[in-house]
């Protein structure tokens, strides 16, 4: 058996039966491995930024890790925003890049480069397979990697040559490290800090933001008068009716000081402790108040939903939580001008049940997390890491991880353009998503932070030009329609509405192109 | 003076005066000072991939660096696929990545990484500022380096703080490394190899190939019957009527190896020595034939037209050639079939004088050199670095280097869509582009490639599909449009060459998709 073919089995074997792939030469008997593993699902990319997004938002929905196929060391690059949105969101991610044969990284040929170093920028577990004979173990051990406690990036370089040699060995599956169960003391001691009257606030991240641990967290917060909060982008929240809303970091520092002005002790669960997205001039970087103490019930490598359940009972609070709203409720159909405001309120009126929205609407999305609060519940994903690009990437993994589940991709037009070309793969596999795209002609935030990063004076025109995507505007319907996926453009609220309810509605991709004005 | 504006002064006044530029937050100042610094020229690219190729492009044709700037880690992971490209041609390129203020990285906000491990993938040169009087002495440097011979790609990290801090110096232009003269006693050994009778192949790359290089290489041809060849995929070479043509190595290394046959001296010139450009099972890497001596006129860090010079006046060679044709031979307008030759004998009829081509037609663009040998004088830029999505980048960024000239961008569709991006930033900046953009509709390189690897049988169905870019076919015409870039479709020869006829007049730019069959 081929090297290829035993890695492909290993994976399988070990619960990783999708592979995101943009392949080149040196992965040729990788591909065509394919034929000897059925259960292994190839989904092809144009880029290799779709893949390693795709294998990001499949992983965030399946629970699982998908592994991705790269091209060396430029196919990785290309791959690495996506893998540090993925890193930075703690999410497992079986990242395999092609090398050339052993004997050949020598003569330096036209694509030789260092794969390690780059590959470190991501991952902690690097490893490049030498033999085919351990390949599939090393494979074993990656799967168990990226789904240890916390998830992360595991990257197995796979020379040319111990893929295609024969002697493959198909390894059983290792086992990852479970997450470590939150020690009783350190519950009780948080309870007191809970119980002490002070000013808390419970700052869940991560594996946090699931429905049973979020439920727990409101037992909590009943019994305590806590305040719950939310890092600022999740990796993965549910959301709607019957479930607490946890009020999120706000992506700006000075709201996100007035949020936690007052707080005497942050209780971190899961989650780092505030810190500002960027540093300005003059403004602190840590954004905990002075004077609060930061508390911290599990880390990341811990169980965060054992030690809400453990906490919530040390508080000796109600199985269930009494004061959460059931019903769902949604704001009218709007009619008028079509702003971010007015898309807000026709995207909670039409959100479907067990629907996954993909958040990469940037300033023009600041309404939508209020207007679908009370819709029926959903799976909200974000940006995890800053590097723009990643939400058509991930709407398209989470749709290939959950047929059945409308998926619906909120993105701004600017970061839309680096992975673009996840629209071809979302109608080549027919995938149930339909992106919003807000077209509001500029870098949005940007143009925010040119006037917060402490100029002398006004921007110039020279510089505003830079963020700036008028001249030419761009026209999403025609980019859409090149890349197989109905578009259609919306310019009133009404219009907007209907479009997104058939849309909604229409089995495989679609997309509506959203001509919205700047919301500042 | 902010740290910022002594940067850009001292850009500018060391030769760098046009920027590729994907900016983020961290690098606002450094966009803000574009107004105090007028000579500066901002050029704004929809993804990072487009900016490293356009500088790349850029300085092929300018003979000098652009700078580029990138957001942060993932912003250079965004751009890594063509800074490898211009690595492995040797093209200076001054590679500013944006970090976060000195004193934010320690807080591992969203976008920290590590970026100098990804930097160290495509820069022997890796800076990070420290202080803001230092910036601009670091920035003289790194175009200094960037300039040597040869040509290389230096990364600068600017920290945030470094950037907006007050008390920038701006710094004197640093002289760059000249390359170094050949000793007359190499010269001697190696005229005395090419007067021994045997069997010579002259092998030229790199700075080998501009028109007076080759025209020193072509005396020497005359004068001993050595063979002329160059590699596979030269960085910049002149070409057309009066100019020789060298040979270049085929990219298959079965035809290399029939090419090299028989060769008992190979004489570099600014070149590798030839290796195959993937491994193949049972096939040797190195191409040198058995027997075959191999001998360095120049290094890429010497003065090889200089080197050819000497040589051909140690040969005693007259000091013009006379077997070079200098009239302009064009093929006939081809009709009937829409096929990769008939387009080629449509280029070889049209290529207008002067004109810039961009080549990265892989498989479709077999018969574009033979077609145009002897079509009036141009300059042809390759696929350096084996990275694709490296053709519309470079074509933009040669136009930007070279108003006045035409850029033809021979494009093929799987690679295209890489960097499709490219097209938006030459309609802003209305560059004199025309894109020929083949559609055969696959991976047809790579099909080629599964054949070749050494397979057990025919490759499978599945296998064949990661390889397939039907289902859905993608409209160029309408994606092209989206970008703002006019475009066209043609299906027949005539439609093709009149369709070429008029975009080649036409100022701007423009998209012709060209439905074509695999060549194989």
């Amino acid at each position: 058996m081929r090297g290829a073919e035993a890695l492909l089995r290993t994976l399988v074997d070990a619960g990783v039966d999708t592979c995101f792939m943009n392949p080149g030469t040196s992965e040729m008997h990788f591909v065509a491995a394919l034929d000897s593993e059925p259960r292994m699902r190839g989904v092809l990319a144009l880029f290799e930024g779709v893949a390693t997004g795709a294998a990001d938002g499949y992983a965030r929905i399946a629970g699982r890790p998908a592994a991705v196929l790269l091209h060396l060391g430029p196919g990785l690059g290309n791959g690495l925003a996506n893998l540090h949105n993925a890193r930075k969101g703690r999410v497992p991610v079986v990242n395999i890049v092609g090398d050339h044969a052993t004997y050949h990284n020598q003569y330096d040929a036209q694509l030789e480069s260092d794969i390690e170093t780059v590959a470190r920028n991501v991952s902690t577990w690097v490893r490049r397979s030498s033999s085919t004979a351990g390949l599939a173990d090393d494979a074993a051990e990656a799967v168990a990697v990226a789904m240890g406690a916390p998830g992360q990036v595991a990257t197995l370089i796979l020379p040319a040559d111990v893929s295609w040699g024969e002697g493959g060995v198909p390894a059983t599956p290792v086992p990852p490290a479970a997450p470590v169960v939150v020690a009783a003391d350190r519950i009780d001691e948080i309870a007191r800090v809970l119980g002490s009257g002070e000013k808390v606030v419970l700052f869940l991240g991560g594996t946090a933001l699931g429905a049973e641990p979020l439920l727990h967290a409101q037992r909590v917060v009943e019994a305590t008068g806590a305040l719950l909060m939310a890092e600022t982008f999740p990796t993965c929240m549910e959301r709607g009716a019957g479930l607490p809303e946890p009020t999120r970091l706000a992506y700006l520092a000075e709201f996100a000081e007035m949020q936690l002005a007052g707080a005497q002790h942050l209780v971190l669960v899961d989650s780092k402790s505030p810190v500002s997205f960027f540093a300005y001039p003059g403004r602190p970087s840590d954004l905990v108040p002075a004077g609060c103490t930061v508390h911290e019930l599990a880390t990341p490598a811990e169980d965060a939903p054992g030690a809400l359940r453990a906490l919530a009972d040390a508080l000796g609070a109600p199985a269930t939580p009494s004061q959460l709203r059931h019903e769902v409720v949604r704001p009218e159909r709007p009619t008028g001008a079509l702003t971010s405001q007015s898309m807000a309120a026709a995207i909670g009126a039409l959100l479907p049940e067990g629907a996954i929205v993909s958040d990469e609407a940037q300033t023009s999305g600041l309404f939508n997390p209020g207007a679908t609060a009370d819709a029926p519940r959903h799976t909200w994903l974000c940006l995890t890491g800053g590097a723009i690009g990643q939400g058509l990437p991930v709407a398209t993994g989470a749709a290939v991880a959950a047929p059945g589940r409308r998926v619906l991709a909120l993105q701004a037009d600017g970061s839309a353009l680096y992975t673009i070309q996840s629209l071809w793969t979302q109608a080549r596999e027919r995938l149930d998503v339909t992106t919003v795209l807000y077209n509001n002609r500029s870098y949005s935030v940007l143009n925010m932070e040119l006037n917060r990063v402490g100029l002398d004076g006004e921007p110039g025109p020279r510089a505003k030009a830079m963020l700036d995507l008028h001249g030419p505007d761009m026209d999403f319907v025609a980019m859409a329609q090149g890349f197989g996926v109905p578009a259609t453009r919306a310019t009133t609220a009404e219009e907007f509405t209907q479009q997104l309810e058939r849309a909604l509605a229409t089995p495989g991709p679609t997309l509506i192109e959203a001509i919205v004005p700047p919301i500042m």
